[in-house]
């Protein structure tokens, strides 16, 4: 935006650059053009297909023209509903579920329309703040740590609540699991005590939980069956169904939050208006799922789990400190061992480290301080994508779902992966 | 929003309703569901279906699953820049062409980004005003008269210009012609003077050709040719494309408003992201156009005329003050001259009007008041666009387009639309 200095901007969107995530993937692409080899594992994109059934019914739909109502699809969001009901045990009104172009879209929404501050643990998703940044709000972060594997703790969270002079105010936490940037999540009882702390504030909780059926074991648990009264669920087609360009998500309220859910409908209809009606068909075959898309995610998630598995082991192995995944396709890294070595190469920062390794090796990751971790904190994302997805999900129908995937599955269908990591060790231990 | 007191909402946002065109779809639908008789003359959306090759496109393009670049597909971009090329005679790069789901996404957007006045002529499309409401931004109205065709003058212009204070200050005026809502539009000559005017004042245009092909002769001309230097088009699939639900919205941008284009980009990655993939495809075919495209258009604005003639007179003869329209598919009509029977009835403004009219016969449009008309004024907006578009356009194509179409035309394939508009006649006598 260097060119804007004679003209009108809005300050907040000033000096504001595409996220993180988009600005790595477009330098990479363009890397690319210029004839090098990039591996990317920058984006968090799926390399999955979307489920054929889903696809086909797309097709069926292409011809539906007609503006939705601006909560989406009465069919859709009934889907949404019985999906939360029986992946989650959660029961939601379908009058209470909300359609979006992307769960960022409708998280934009309800930062722009709820008046309260936003509370995220970090390390966290990279809109988040961007977006408060954008509409002028105000964010708390509770940093979690290596130690505790990512995750905040019910007494962190107790802590920070109580500190502020005014307890009650309004306050909306965003909490994501399986987690983007790590692919942690909580567990049960984790859960359990945070509801708990959150019930003693009137806390609002975000749960984004778009990895949920990215949870390698299948047993993704939500936090709304514990505190029903005050969570709103962000969900979507973009991780589970690999439709991440297609741009549909979904929020689902608790009851009573018409104000909320009312307050944000009204802003869509003065913005996206609805979200596109052939994609909104499709969606209903998704969420409604069935044998096929159940065969899909258990072929998914033993990829994704195979993968996970085997490159926390080369890093561990290497002296990176790291936690395997429990979900999603990525991992958090820390390069504190290192800091010596990289300091004398003048690497002080998660954005240098970034930079020197991109243009050293041609590796993308994404930058600790993207997640908003701590200045001079050495971490990084790595999303482990890289490879085809189509290919080896092709490959994995061949093998019984109850049997282990081969030994040399990664180099034969994710070499990708195995060589951006293997490039990324023999740089951080030079 | 009644139920929101105890909670936290933005103020700008509170009270806001569902956009006026939304809403009475919607209240339509249920008045439908309740076995009540409706015509819908509220929402404006396009009764033909989506140019077969297009949906074909749609479908063959149903797998693509990839985020696209924020800005748009490139193949996209540059078939906008070359449909604005062919159609408009005006050059644009394509790298300036920025696609979003919507043009109304694009234009909130732009009032977030810009840090300057919006200027309205009106009567004017329903969401500019409730959107800068939401931002928080300073409207200024110009109204138009029925007796200058409900379109502004440049000497008019050029006296608001001058009345301010700060004569360059940031300002930007959106210009939409064929017009929502009356179906007029602006002439070369016109469009001339405004753009002279504008080059005086450095003043930013907005050009909202959304109907720019919905012109029944065919002959739109876009104030871009004569003012290039400081014109955005707006443009998308929603209505010439017969594609509103699809959303697809284009901006097309002059050369050296990177600044804005940039900062429009950073805003759409961290909310909408990137338009649906699919319909980003399928709308490359659209814009490229070819022999089957032109056909349409050229059937569809024989329809469109028909009607528009047709029931103009109807309206003419019955005493309501109404303009012919040359484009779209509305008519912004005045009932001036009933004033005094409708304050007998109790009706002094837009707002009882449109209600009243609901409620006695089932005629749904819209009050003057959502076009910022001021108060008082008994002015209203009718859609006609209450037929089966795809019965209507089939039936044109027994019919060469050289021929015109056959005198019973409107009553065999437009009954709703001249029952409505007898009902309103009718209603409006008595």
């Amino acid at each position: 935006m260097s060119n804007g200095k004679h003209y009108s901007l809005n300050l907040n969107i000033r000096g504001i650059t595409k996220s993180a995530t988009l600005a790595i993937n477009e330098l990479s692409k363009q890397m690319r053009k210029n004839g090098q080899e990039v591996y990317p594992l920058g984006l968090g994109q799926s390399p999955f297909p979307v489920p054929v059934s889903v696809v086909e019914t797309l097709k069926l739909h292409a011809h539906e023209k007609d503006y939705l109502n601006v909560n989406g699809l009465e069919e859709l969001r009934r889907a949404v509903a019985t999906f939360h009901k029986q992946k989650d045990q959660v029961n939601i009104r379908w009058k209470n579920v909300l359609i979006g172009p992307g769960s960022k879209e409708l998280m934009f929404i309800l930062q722009m329309v709820f008046y309260g501050d936003i509370i995220l643990p970090t390390p966290c998703w990279v809109s988040y703040v961007p977006q408060a940044n954008i509409i002028g709000r105000r964010i708390k972060l509770i940093h979690a740590s290596f130690e505790n594997k990512w995750r905040i703790t019910a007494e962190q969270l107790d802590e920070f609540l109580a500190s502020e002079n005014d307890k009650f105010k309004p306050r909306l936490m965003v909490l994501n699991y399986p987690s983007n940037p790590d692919g942690g999540t909580y567990s049960e009882e984790e859960l359990k005590k945070i509801a708990k702390v959150a019930r003693k504030y009137e806390l609002i909780i975000l749960s984004d939980e778009i990895y949920g059926q990215l949870n390698f074991e299948g047993k993704h648990v939500s936090i709304a069956r514990f505190y029903p009264e005050r969570t709103i669920i962000s969900s979507g087609l973009s991780k589970w169904c690999g439709a991440g360009g297609w741009r549909l998500g979904t929020f689902a309220f608790p009851d009573e939050f018409d104000w909320l859910l009312d307050a944000m409908a009204a802003v869509a209809s003065e913005t996206y208006t609805s979200v596109s009606a052939p994609i909104q068909y499709a969606a209903v075959r998704a969420f409604k799922g069935g044998i096929d898309i159940e065969r899909y995610l258990w072929r998914v998630r033993r990829i994704l789990s195979f993968l996970a598995q085997l490159t926390t082991k080369m890093m561990a192995d290497a002296g990176i400190k790291i936690h395997q995944p429990e979900g999603a396709f990525y991992h958090f890294v820390d390069f504190a061992n290192f800091a010596d070595k990289l300091k004398a190469r003048e690497i002080t920062n998660s954005d240098q480290l970034c930079k020197k390794l991109l243009a050293d090796t041609g590796v993308a990751i994404l930058p600790g301080s993207a997640f908003m971790r701590p200045e001079g904190e050495l971490s990084a994302r790595l999303a482990f994508v890289n490879f085809d997805g189509a290919k080896a999900l092709a490959f994995s129908e061949t093998i019984p779902i109850s049997e282990p995937l081969p030994d040399d599955f990664a180099e034969r269908y994710a070499p990708g992966v195995i060589k951006a990591i293997s490039k990324l060790i023999e740089w951080i231990q030079k």
